[in-house]
């Protein structure tokens, strides 16, 4: 298998890192930075380097975009245009609406792994362990395409999970983009109080609340700006919910206020079991039609479900207008969650 | 010396174990609930239980008032009422305006050590090392009092530090009620917009700040409502924060966006400086007037601009009409500071 990466930092790195300890694979990657080619050569993330996107993706299998939030549609593009027929393209960033392209061989992705500040000199092959990467198929994505995408990404010991590009940008809207703002709102505050006192704000739920603030401007202008409309209805959200808490603060009125403070800690459980999983691997084979957009489908209906498909395997009958997939889920309940889910599509399927 | 503690939680236990290990303290206990004695007991907290208040504090050198927000006013009452004329009387509040007394006995105190939802369970002598304990004296307070209080939370391992009790309080609001009632809505918000999804939001920063959403409201309730002015308009400061920020988000204007994200970066690495000290630990001598408030008057000069004093000691003279104080201030540029600030208050100063 031959993988090309297009931007050369911790995430791309990493990729080159991980595809080529783990499948074996031969690594191409460029980047407009002689240095962060030098420096993946070193860390041997990369086999070779190419002279352009083209020539880098041009015999490959898998393509990585890995580039800035900002350039990252162009790099897209510019990778299918010049990658082979059956070539899978994805890329890596924060937000998932700015690149959606009408390409079967394309499938957004996101590994919410790595700090941002990091460079190719802190790639690693393991760095996407345990990770989720979200995966954001439109109908026209392959069913081929986003199986490969799938198995390597599990390959890499990430979690993949299929989501919408809609969803996935408002779920990180709220639980990345509003806790970044949260931060440096926070620190903002807190520099103008303490202003003229010195006082080391030493509390831990502070310091938890603040380790975001500030994030690297190179990366995070370009994330707030891509998912500036729905970053600005989550914080309105917020702002009527701190109103309220603020006038609930004023009445005084302590059972509200406890009430409040219960609904949150039933919430923080719920959010916490939601990311739970567990127990025996089972196996689950469906049949389904040879048609574009059928395993995306599937794909985004078991991770709207929360579902989590530990692997998938397609294999076309010889007359390819029929096909079967595996899917491998972990637990009982989600075993069978899916089986339900997969066959409310209409699809037959059974346990393997 | 005697030390008696009120209220035998994580708190108050580990106070007891920190003072028999460390301090060679005899320590007697008492809180309301059987259980929490006997538990205290068995950890090794406690000498021996006292039946009511008035009788763990009769023989006190120094009260340890750990009871939660709610009770601790009439606690620390009932303490007074009944300990000795020269007993130092502190309580480990979140919240320092609650708790003040005109008493120069009393000095308010407050650990930032140690999570609400432990028990005395999990008490041990080495909760309070390193952790800021921040001191509230009162102009009423005694010199004696406050050099025995700080002596014993440094000999804790704990940094004292004296601020009064409004700037505490403020401080507070932003640094930790306010991450609370974040975190609190952050959770509120993901579990809304995540219904029907159960989508595990996976990203560590909705991690780091929701970490605390939900805490214990047996404690929290209280901590709220009894700064709740403050952190109403704390939280009313972040509102308009918040609103600019979604405004610029609508705007999609980038420059304004970095540098708002720029200034924030530069807030962070001035607050962690703030928390920062070290170098040579240096003794400064000072000649004070023998008067109330003196001591408490110095602690809060030098607290204010962020001296952490390492440790203090008093040395009345005979006639007791003049003194001489003793600190330890680490870091050069601290000394230096600290020097400035006590000559600035009219007492001769010199380093020893």
């Amino acid at each position: 298998m031959q993988v090309a990466v297009i931007g050369l930092g911790l995430i791309g790195g990493s990729i080159g890192i991980a595809a080529r300890e783990r499948l074996g694979a031969r690594v191409i990657g460029w980047d407009p930075d002689g240095a962060a080619v030098a420096a993946a050569r070193e860390r041997q993330a990369i086999d070779a380097a190419a002279g352009d996107v083209a020539a880098a993706v041009s015999e490959a299998d898998l393509v990585f975009a890995a580039a800035p939030v900002g350039v990252l549609a162009g790099v897209v593009r510019d990778a299918l245009a010049a990658a082979p027929a059956d070539c899978a393209v994805t890329d890596v960033g924060s937000t998932k609406r700015a690149v959606i392209v009408n390409d079967p061989r394309f499938c957004g992705g996101h590994p919410l792994a790595g700090a941002e500040t990091a460079g190719v000199r802190h790639a690693r092959g393991d760095l996407f362990e345990g990770a989720v990467w979200y995966l954001t198929p439109t109908a026209r994505t392959s069913g081929v395409i986003l199986e490969r995408l799938h198995r390597t990404v599990a390959a890499f010991g990430a979690r993949p999970l299929s989501i919408d590009a809609s969803t996935h940008d408002r779920l990180m809207a709220g639980t990345s983009h509003l806790p970044h703002v949260l931060a440096n709102v926070l620190v903002g505050q807190a520099s103008a109080a303490l202003a003229g006192h010195s006082l080391p704000p030493s509390g831990p739920s502070f310091r938890d609340a603040t380790r975001v603030a500030g994030a690297n401007s190179a990366i995070w202008t370009d994330i707030y700006l891509s998912n500036r409309d729905v970053l600005a209805e989550r914080i309105e959200d917020a702002v009527s919910r701190l109103t309220s808490v603020a006038e609930l603060l004023r009445s005084g009125d302590r059972a509200a206020l406890t009430a409040w403070n219960e609904a949150a800690a039933a919430d923080r459980r719920a959010l916490l079991e939601a990311g739970l999983e567990g127990g025996p691997v089972h196996e689950l084979r469906a049949s389904v039609p040879n048609r574009p957009g059928v395993i995306a489908e599937l794909a985004l209906a078991l991770g709207r479900a929360g579902v989590n498909i530990v692997d998938m395997a397609l294999s076309p009958s010889a007359d390819f207008r029929q096909g079967s997939v595996s899917l491998w889920v972990s637990g009982d309940e989600h075993a069978a969650r899916a089986e339900e889910l997969v066959g409310g599509l209409g699809f037959p399927v059974a346990r393997a």
